[in-house]
């Protein structure tokens, strides 16, 4: 074989990620020729404090000066995986600048300035590409760039945090209550200190944004995102799903209405039949409709070192392939439309409601009633537990207006025979 | 914006899938110049027919001279949706040669001259995309050769027949026999007059032959797989495997392994909590195992006109992308090992035997006396049902070779106490 082309690679970062990344292309070195007919190498890792010895990776690599990586004309390709907005986004704007092509793992910077990057690498004729930054080691938004690129998508529905995933499967499958499974999440290392990101569906919102962009070809950003945690579920909530046929999931939901987009994440009752139902513990799962395919699932592990390092590593043998055929920039931003964005009270649904109210005649004449003048109907109500001469009621709306629903709620809330709004959950 | 490129496709054949293709090209026109950079549009549809009305598809570009498509110089991008070895052979040959990029959704084709089309379309700088070959609309092969490219895949499996995988969901979810569900696919238009290819596994293991080819960059063919279908199964060895809480799918198995690679279709218990034993009715998906991103699985459905035509449009609008930065042939063939490939009777598996024998003392000890001889050590027997004064047995081994459990196979049927062996189905 001829003398090979060598693709340089920088690391930003020596994290988890960044260390799954420097022993994947390691791995993957003598399959690389024949991969990209080039060989792939690190040339250098940026990082902190360069004196810190790190497990695996040549120290002679190490640098805490940026300029030893922007100045150096041979590195083709940047590998962002230090997450944060600051520095990552200077960096990653400065590299497309320098016409080096960007491999991000990034989701808080992709949903936030995702557009801004994207032009840059345009102007620049770099590729910028983030298959990382959404539901870890699942192959999503290639497939929804590629593959499914002649079909008109109108929903993008998934469960893209596992941590979550994880403390709802523990809550379903054992009875835990939130707080006993968010511990076990913390100490078996799926939760992290603060778990805030994770359990009030921040990290799915940024996820969700980033899909719902590339679905629908529309930006969206994670300020457009309604995000609600799962913080007030309990055991209970999920005892009543599962009787009526339903399990409760986060999830992240993005449609494309004539109306505009929606998107949102919350917990949602959905029939033990749907695919999604089915995903549990940590893992990620996103469910597609197109005009043309139809339903599509895409499942696999949504976070964890070698997982979200193989999504990194498809991303940078794909940059490799472009270098190789002097072809980088090759996709642009797909956010060629400029779709409006619904407001979370525009947006119909079917709620679950479960309260506590005076155990007497009329208590629920009087919230249908209450209901009903709000234009919510009702479609199931249970009453079957009483606490403390209370009694336990569930109910089940139709689809309405989230407005109307809120409204009715407000007023409910008010009445003297109410007296506790347990928890509200959106049905599928 | 200035004047636009037009990319010009050829559709050969306007069967179910071609109809699709083209329905699709049209309603995605306005979205091309932004999706791809160009226009895209269909020059001519070659067809047995000329002078046959298809509905939908503008009379004036029909065709049934070849020589109208390969002579023209303007069209890059022949789609070849007519099926079958030949003409298809011959005419993707040829267009490859003329330097035309193709698309097929061509299995057999592939499955059987996979690596001498790939390899014109390597010397010609060619495009040579299947995507609608294996599993219809679900994104497999472009997750396997882009996205997972940083992993060492071990293991692909596949439920990717939909007509067997229904009438397996029929018989299990209704009782139905093989026989009965099988008049009911034929019915829905699910099954094919001729359901040969189906029912006996064949179809599945062209799609294996595939996938394991790309999976594990090592060339399988069609006569390298090993193949069973699923006319033996009764419902009764579907309600058995309930009971032990498995379901039975006809799976294609590929396995990437020390001693070689191994590829087998048939049917086979999986546990109930498995990802693909609630894969239902229909619907198709591809579990993948890697060394980074541990389990995925693609989901969706594997046939029909839309779907095959989603995967098909999506290759289109890949090389159409590719055109734009000329850059076509920018993935060669993915073969560059040349791993052995392990025979059936050199795999090991675990198995599920149902039998008829004498209702007598000593029988079972027999049978197990002749499963030891032959190293099969059982890790389950069941005996229920008595049948005419028989008595059934279901025994379930341990993890043995083929070779091994064929020879006691053979020691029981000749036995004077064995009436029948109903059925012999793998065990995961």
């Amino acid at each position: 074989m001829a003398e090979l082309n060598k693709v340089k690679v920088a690391l930003l970062g020596s994290g988890t990620v960044g260390t799954g990344v420097y022993k994947l292309i390691n791995r993957q070195r003598k399959e690389m020729p024949y991969k990209v007919g080039a060989d792939l190498v690190v040339e250098k890792v940026l990082v902190r404090d360069k004196n810190k010895k790190r497990e695996g990776i040549d120290s002679s690599l190490l640098t805490d000066q940026w300029e030893d990586i922007i100045l150096d004309d041979d590195i083709q390709i940047v590998v962002e995986v230090m997450g944060g907005i600051e520095p990552a986004h200077t960096y990653i704007k400065e590299a497309l600048q320098a016409g080096k092509n960007v491999v991000t793992a990034n989701k808080d910077l992709i949903a936030e300035y995702g557009k801004e990057l994207l032009d840059t690498a345009e102007e620049n004729g770099c590729d910028l590409l983030f298959e990382a930054s959404v539901a870890g080691g699942i192959p999503i938004l290639r497939p929804l760039k590629h593959c499914l690129a002649g079909n008109y998508l109108t929903e993008v529905m998934g469960i893209v945090n596992g941590t979550t995933n994880f403390i709802l499967t523990k809550m379903a499958e054992e009875g835990m209550e939130f707080k006993e499974a968010l511990a076990l999440a913390t100490e078996l290392g799926y939760a992290e200190a603060d778990p805030t990101a994770d359990i009030e569906g921040y990290d799915a919102g940024r996820k969700m944004a980033i899909m719902a962009s590339i679905a629908f070809n529309s930006r969206v950003t994670f300020d457009d995102v309604y995000t609600e945690g799962i913080t007030n579920i309990s055991s209970k909530d999920i005892q009543y799903a599962k009787e009526m046929g339903c399990a409760i999931k986060l999830l992240g939901v993005a449609r494309n209405t004539e109306t505009g987009i929606e998107v949102r994440v919350h917990p949602m009752l959905i029939p033990l039949d749907h695919p999604l139902a089915g995903v549990n513990d940590a893992f990620n799962a996103v469910f597609v409709h197109g005009d043309a395919v139809d339903d599509a699932m895409f499942y696999g592990r949504g976070a964890g070192e070698m997982p979200t390092a193989s999504a990194v590593m498809g991303d940078i043998i794909d940059v490799a392939r472009n270098i190789q055929f002097h072809c980088c920039g090759r996709i642009h931003c797909t956010c060629y439309k400029n779709l409006p964005i619904k407001k979370i009270t525009e947006i119909e649904s079917k709620y679950f409601m479960r309260m506590l109210v005076e155990d007497k005649p009329g208590v629920l004449a009087k919230i249908a009633d209450t209901l009903g003048r709000n234009n919510v109907s009702i479609a199931q109500v249970v009453q079957k537990n009483k606490i403390n001469d209370l009694a336990e009621l569930v109910v089940i709306t139709d689809s309405v207006l989230e407005q109307n629903f809120a409204d009715a709620l407000t007023s409910i809330k008010g009445m003297d025979i109410t007296k506790e709004i347990s928890t509200v959950i959106r049905v599928y």
